[in-house]
């Protein structure tokens, strides 16, 4: 039995297109004599459609769609993900489901049981519950469906404690081949984790699994594919690309040689930033970007994502320097942009930061320097951004990282600004490994950046350390508590820190949410992102000084 | 029996304030001889704690707290809101729980059973549901206790369908009095449907209902208060204040005459938006605030608004002219702070706006005039308030109403800067009945800025409806689209409006979510507002040119 799994990149809600892909993999599976064709979760709205799901045409719409892919599933067993009304006057009105075709025929559907509501998921605001496991017969074998995160109870560290484990329901069943349906997002080495789980899975159930998983990125989420297949001992067998749409062609019955798969997760890291990129402009329609650079390395690292995601003919650098910029910065971002082959502008802001002094001197009189002149400079360079963005069409990639994020070391409405957030899910620490994995074949980016003290030179002689620890502990400081909600006296014992240190860092997180909240959407490839599935109040009495 | 309803204004999770409180209330309870006293929801917290109730040390404290309460109820029969941990091994981990306590003992819990998760709560993230419906034997009599939600099945017109009404369950019980405790939010109008549903509650009970809930704006919700007393007939005996801290104390055996109470919608809008805007600020510490007036409506109210809530001498207004700008506009806004009593500078833009346009010279050259020059003027203004903000402590108060922030006739990073957007929720038709509603007993806001007609006065001769339709055909298709779900079609048949004008204002929406979701926290008073309880994606293919 020849099984063809799509891993395909749909657009949210754009049904009509993403019909069409699917109809076109269902073209090619059966040239491809396959008997199987396997589609990702929610695969003909994408996923998450979120609130699009409120609107009843909306749902109407898809299952016109899921009619189009029947009538074209002609001598295929299909099994799709997609989105229904249940008829029942009670719950939720909706089932985030599978629907299995045979040749033309709707032979059911599979609800999903477990409804991520944690993190980026929201499932329960939308769907009911199914609470039944299923199996399909075909061509004499008993097939297995589940959707995503109906296989998340069985591992060894779930993240939500579910009260009902499908796997174990499904065992009952005795399934000669599991498929699972997912959307399941990218975050930092989490395909080991995912792995584990599946691996558990086709042990308990002793039947080969194959998941077919979305890819590509839909606002903050990376999908990243990897879609996969493992055998009745659990060995995985074949994994899919990663990144990319790919499609895997799986013969049962051959046996295939197992293989050794080497991680790498900063190779991946860098490929979810340049997908996030990619494909927040492809699906806007959208091709050209402009960058502020400061002659630090966070903005290098945003300029060589950019190039990679929009092709350097599409990126626009600007220098903005000011009495306080270097000039090392000046020289450094002309060579990063000269080796990218990326157009760099000059515009020199001091003139016109002379001109607010002088127009607000009124206010400013009889005070000293302060964050207000901080920020005046990264403003006017944000502004400048923004003109050119709103004349020349050029969407603006702000360079801030998860750290400076946390510490509210950003100015809102300065370098705060821009369509994206390229780095607000990467931590300073991760910004060095990422470049220097950049850098892993030639220097790319400059070296004399990579080792620079981190500086936003907006006053004489600053640096990021005369106010704030280092970036290696303010690191551990927000893995601890954001990432592992660990309480402040945890993260001292853990990372065996000062108290008073991890309590101002703590605080200062909680300060700087006001300033997230005005952020540029991230991309989110952490396992605990600011910007996404992460909802904590502004004003609160919990940590305060 | 007499009831003490402790209706309090709590700040999230500052746990020692709210207890204090909570043991203050407790402690006048007892000087009034009550019996029962009663508090709203997740008392001790503040609701919605959100994403703090993740932290474990966090709930750990609540319990604890909770512990100093049950210490001090001494005599009395205590209802109060709290969370504690669940101690099951599956299933979310926490209850959204009531903490029953009589004479320094806990009687027990009861469990919230229905948890919303739609609009803005997301209650299934956290909590567990507890099944059982319980009553509590207190002087002979039974108490039953429901939760906020826990009634709303009961409605004519449920929000979410359950599949269970905890009300019929509670009616087995046969309980001689219900206490709910609530914390319900405030939106336009949403009083009246509380009223409806209480009341049948308490007819199917036949049983006296009292309901205590919470009071106060946490970040963008606001909490109403007017926590009520129904007979046993479903009359409203009493209702309590809205929009301030209040108790009544009931005493069930008297009786009280019923009463008429008049609802007056737009008063309450307006204290929803002070309470908005004084709670952000004290609960933050902060008590002064800049706006800048473009001698509009929008900003005419907001000034209003911001001098009830922080009185007249904590506002700063700033009045910051470019070429553009009527002279009309200037006058208006003297005469408005001049009535205000609110200090008002003058800093004109043009010399600055001219500067831009000689440094950007090189992009814009041959390029013809559009958004970007009146982008420039008004983040020059943003930057100017931000200056003024930075350096003396001000937070800027943004004046964007919600049918420009869903039309995108707002500035990214100029006129949207702001700690808070006090008009993002509320439709320009609204801004119009709020302003006569301020002017009721005398001119207040000049009736000429009230006449005039909308713009922003970026360009020569500009008027809002140069490109938009009328604000109340926007406004219906906003309350169709956005608050309703409603689709195209749906919209053009219920306010019989052109399809194709409908079509656009829908595309506009939906092109303007990358803007709003950048944009100050607004202050949530329709039953749909845009930035909170609201998930679009900002990349789709649903709605699409």
């Amino acid at each position: 039995m020849l099984v063809y799994v799509a891993q395909l990149n749909p657009k949210i809600g754009d049904l009509r297109l993403n019909t069409d892909k699917i109809i076109n993999a269902i073209d090619r599976a059966r040239i491809e004599k396959a008997d199987i064709v396997l589609f990702p979760e929610a695969a003909i709205c994408g996923y998450p459609p979120e609130d699009l799901l409120l609107y009843d045409n909306f749902v109407n719409k898809i299952e016109d769609e899921l009619q189009r892919v029947i009538e074209a599933s002609k001598d295929l067993f299909i099994v799709i993900g997609t989105i229904r009304k249940n008829n029942k006057k009670t719950g939720k009105p909706l089932s985030n489901s599978a629907a299995v075709i045979f040749d033309k025929k709707l032979l059911g559907y599979k609800d999903k049981t477990l409804l991520p509501t944690y993190d980026v998921f929201i499932e329960k605001r939308y769907f009911q519950p199914g609470l039944e496991q299923k199996v399909f017969e075909y061509k004499g074998k008993k097939i297995g469906v589940l959707i995503c995160e109906d296989v998340w109870a069985h591992g060894d560290n779930t993240i939500s404690k579910y009260e009902i484990d499908p796997v174990l329901e499904m065992e009952k069943l005795k399934p000669d081949l599991l498929l699972n349906l997912s959307a399941s997002p990218y975050c930092f080495e989490k395909k080991d984790v995912r792995k584990q789980i599946f691996s558990k899975v086709a042990k308990t159930l002793k039947c080969p699994q194959i998941m077919c998983n979305q890819v590509g990125a839909n606002d903050q989420l990376v999908f990243d594919g990897h879609s996969m297949y493992f055998d009745k001992e659990g060995q995985l067998i074949t994994i899919a690309k990663g990144f990319v749409e790919d499609h895997m062609l799986i013969d049962l019955e051959k046996p295939m040689p197992t293989f050794t798969y080497i991680e790498e997760p900063i190779k991946d890291l860098y490929e979810a930033l340049v997908l996030g990129v990619k494909d927040y402009f492809r699906k806007l329609n959208l091709s050209k970007a402009c960058i502020g650079l400061s002659g630090g390395i966070d903005s290098a690292l945003v300029l060589c994502i950019a190039q990679d995601a929009l092709g350097p003919h599409n990126v626009l650098a600007l220098n903005m320097p000011s009495r306080y910029s270097s000039l090392s910065s000046l020289e450094d971002s002309h060579l990063l942009a000269d080796t990218l082959r990326i157009e760099l502008l000059d515009i020199p802001i001091d003139h016109m930061y002379q001109q607010y002094l002088d127009l607000l001197s009124p206010i400013f009189a009889g005070k000293s320097f302060d964050t207000a002149e901080e920020n005046l400079q990264a403003r006017i360079r944000g502004m400048i951004l923004m003109a050119v963005s709103n004349k020349l069409g050029h969407i603006v990639l702000s360079t801030g990282n998860k750290s400076e994020m946390a510490m509210g070391y950003v100015t809102l409405y300065g370098d705060m600004c821009g369509g994206l957030g390229v780095l607000n899910d990467v931590s300073k620490s991760l910004v060095y490994k990422l470049s220097k994995w950049v850098n892993r074949k030639k220097e790319i980016i400059p070296n004399k950046i990579i080792k620079k003290a981190p500086s936003a030179e907006l006053k004489a002689d600053q640096k990021d350390q005369d106010t704030l620890p280092k970036y290696e502990i303010v690191d551990q400081v927000i893995d601890g508590y954001v990432e592992d909600h660990l309480s402040i006296e945890e993260i001292v014992k853990k990372y065996n820190l000062e108290l008073e240190t991890v309590k101002e860092l703590v605080e200062r997180i909680h300060l700087a949410e006001y300033k997230r909240r005005q952020g540029p959407p991230g991309i989110r490839v952490s396992k605990k992102a600011f910007s996404k599935g992460r909802f904590l109040p502004i004003v609160q009495g919990w940590i305060k000084d």
